[in-house]
């Protein structure tokens, strides 16, 4: 299980995992898109840049041969636009057929697969919450017939929501460092939705603790785990340990703005935690840890 | 509930279903592809010619502002090729996406999908028998989401298999009235497993029965349902009865091939019945209305 093929991977977790995996030594190899910046990468990994209908896709597999993919690469939207639906299932659906498929065709066992918690809206089993976590359902659907039909193992991780230093995607976090230096009024929800933030490094740990799991399936078996941070907060506490964390308070108005529909209140957690027992980073040491590698604090 | 939209509507089904529907008085539209033969279409109804990523899909829609749209397009295959998966994936969950999204943005209410029971392999309540059942399901998933947010009913119909006077298709009577003719041997299974040959003026009475029952549906409601023939019979028994209609045997090795990968030896009948209490066609019945119409008896 030395052997992994990575999705996604100039993204925030996938680079941070590439680093981690080669640390350990494991042959990391790296599916790319044309578009995607690749000079945070290590320079010694086997890459492929792959645009969609290519032929290399196979090709690039069959050579690596890899005994397990993680498979990061995902098209976010909160919402959509009708426009976007074709881009959201040939990233979320589609691309990853192609790749199952080549597995299942070379005799790569092993996939592991990203869920989100928005696939399970009011702690549902499955009650989607956007459009973007329907394609996600809808691929592990897709799953069960390789997994059944060329006995493949597959784990799809769900993560909360992540956090670290130099993040360049749009989040909640970034918020909050630009109202920290602008000091311009920023106007919420009410702010009592919970959020599971996970630190970089505890998400990365949870993948490697996903290669071993995944080790432990019989053929043919499909599950889900979750990456569980020690803290599930509300956004208001997160926001509270923000501002301990800076020693400045933050400009919030709590509750100018509605809650986004279907907005998730509480998160669901009927999964396995692939952290458990791993002594995992609080809000507080997480936000201190990423705001001075970013030379904030 | 008069206005009826019509996807796959130069399919068998589509042309036999859109006639009954004139037949009864509904206003009907249809989409089809600019490669479908809309010669065998009645002359007088509302038709869009769809190309894929076209613009005209939501302008269509909303000029016909359909009460119920009856999605019958798909893209069926038995087993898959690699380079099939973009078109299976594009048929089967973006096209409707685009479809359901339009629904829901115009507001029409009522979706009436059409399922397999190849999602049902081993008789369970998901496991699929091919990547084409696998991307049924993974459709399912979407409309859960158009259900939930947009509070649209869904009824989903499960066909086993059809057939009836000139159908174009290559099924297993094609292949018996091919074997009629040219005397030559016939290769097959064992031929134990069970099908449930539908004959088409039953299947389309099973869609104006769905145009009823979804209109019983609450708001948010997702609901399967199935048009069940008179006989689930094994191969071997369609094979006698269709000798019997004849009065000719059939030149058959039984035996002389394997069961197909994950051959469904058992139908799956967990839902209810679209044409329960209605009396439908014995095979014998509507292999000799088949048999009569073609000419060949």
């Amino acid at each position: 299980m030395n052997n992994v093929l990575i999705t996604g991977a100039t993204g925030f977790i996938g680079r941070n995992l590439i680093y981690r995996l080669k640390k350990e030594g494991f042959l990391v190899s790296a599916i790319v898109r044309p578009t995607s910046d690749t000079s945070t990468l290590p320079k010694n990994i086997n890459m492929l840049i792959h645009t969609a209908n290519s032929r290399s896709l196979p090709i690039f597999i069959k050579s690596v041969k890899p005994d397990v993919v993680i498979h990061l690469a995902t098209l976010f939207t909160a919402t959509h636009k009708t426009e976007q639906i074709t881009d959201l299932i040939n990233s979320n659906i589609t691309f990853g057929t192609e790749l199952l498929d080549t597995c299942a065709k070379i005799g790569t066992k092993n996939f592991i697969n990203v869920g989100t918690h928005f696939q399970n809206y009011n702690q549902e089993e499955y009650n989607p919450a956007s459009l973007y976590a329907a394609t996600k359902q809808g691929f592990e659907d897709i799953i069960k017939y390789y997994t059944q039909v060329y006995k493949m193992k597959s784990l799809t991780v769900k993560i909360y929501d992540t956090y670290g230093p130099f993040d360049t995607r749009r989040k909640i976090l970034t918020l909050f460092k630009e109202n920290l230096a602008s000091g311009n009024l920023l106007n919420m929800s009410p702010g009592e939705q919970k959020l599971g933030l996970t630190y970089i490094d505890d998400v990365v740990e949870g993948f490697v603790k996903a290669i071993k799991a995944i080790q432990t399936f019989k053929d043919s078996e499909q599950k889900c785990y979750l990456v569980k941070p020690k803290q599930i907060l509300t956004l208001k506490q997160v926001a509270t340990t923000f501002e301990d964390v800076c020693g400045k308070a933050l400009n919030i108005k709590w509750g100018a703005t509605p809650y986004r529909e279907r907005e998730i209140m509480e998160v669901w957690d009927n999964a396995p935690n692939l952290l458990e027992g791993i002594d995992t980073l609080s809000l507080n040491e997480g936000l201190k840890k990423m705001l001075k590698a970013e030379g904030i604090i």
